[in-house]
């Protein structure tokens, strides 16, 4: 196996610390060195930190991903996929004790007015993340477990975006409360 | 009319800043300097950052709790009120062009793993927050304009999450679309 290179150290180094520290609390040299590497290699690698943001925020989603495909698996009813996926990101949450939050979310309440290429990256993850929710309740639409008077993208939508309000709230309260709210509000409410 | 003192000053261009560039990105002479007060007056009145924050934090609620009031008004039925509840929150950042968010969320995302006082501090207000919602949603059960299957208090506490999750969304997206999917997706599915 090839030895991981020091870009690569590097951006896994910055994808734990900012995960954790948030972007501005966490310096260049923080990052250097928890990879290990010497602060001077950063520049040789980034223009920016901003521009390491943008990589961390590709790699996250990228992981994400991965994820997203549990939403796409046909044995198992589409309601009963939605369900899990999300019961499933709070597991990683609950593991961690409610600490980091969700990279995404963090990143977006944290930068999107101080950096317009991590806004811009931003927007372009958050609306890859509804569609691949949206399929899975597209199918949910159309075998009858999920209401169809309302749009299956609208629906996507909200549900990412209220899904990120209740990372954020367990964040505060460290407690599953915020995932048994969504959990009972969209599936009594949403469900037929 | 009593000039405003010091420390009033100091709290009226810390929310401002704080709210605008976020808590790790201020620092104290950046609030000092918006304040038109020399930096070694700030620890006169306050002993750190942190302790600001947490003025700050309450000084926002206080307002925000002046806006929950439109929840109460017994002339107005509960459903619209909420509806209107929430419009008038998006109406205060569409101004803004979406920037900035909301400061609660803000601080939640960024300071409830850095400082447990700022955590307990959010988790009282976003609970006392939950409860002016869920008295308003009381009502709308009680007289029929909302579903009555699930508690009060989960839906109240699902709308503040989800919202905050909205918020944020906005603020990435710079448009109203995040609005337009939880008011649709709220008011069709809660709603009888």
């Amino acid at each position: 196996m090839a030895r991981p290179s020091v870009k690569e150290n590097i951006v896994a180094a910055a994808l734990e610390t900012l995960h954790r520290q948030g972007f501005n609390a966490t310096g260049v040299q923080d990052i250097t060195d928890a990879a290990g590497v010497p602060k001077g290699s950063f520049y040789n690698h980034f223009e920016s930190k901003e521009e390491l943001g943008i990589e961390v925020i590709e790699r996250y989603w990228q992981r994400a991903l991965a994820g997203l495909g549990m939403l796409n698996d046909a044995n198992v009813p589409p309601i009963v996929r939605l369900k899990s996926y999300f019961r499933a990101l709070d597991e990683i949450s609950r593991k961690k004790k409610y600490e980091n939050g969700c990279l995404i979310g963090n990143m977006a309440t944290e930068m999107s007015d101080q950096s317009r290429p991590i806004r811009e990256r931003l927007a372009i993850v958050m609306a890859a993340w509804t569609r691949g929710i949206e399929s899975c309740v597209r199918e949910a639409q159309a075998d009858g477990s999920m209401r169809r008077d309302i749009d299956a993208r609208m629906i996507a939508a909200f549900l990412l975006n209220a899904w990120e309000g209740t990372v954020m709230r367990s964040k505060v309260d460290k407690d599953r409360a915020a995932l048994e709210a969504f959990e009972t509000v969209v599936f009594t409410s949403l469900t037929r």
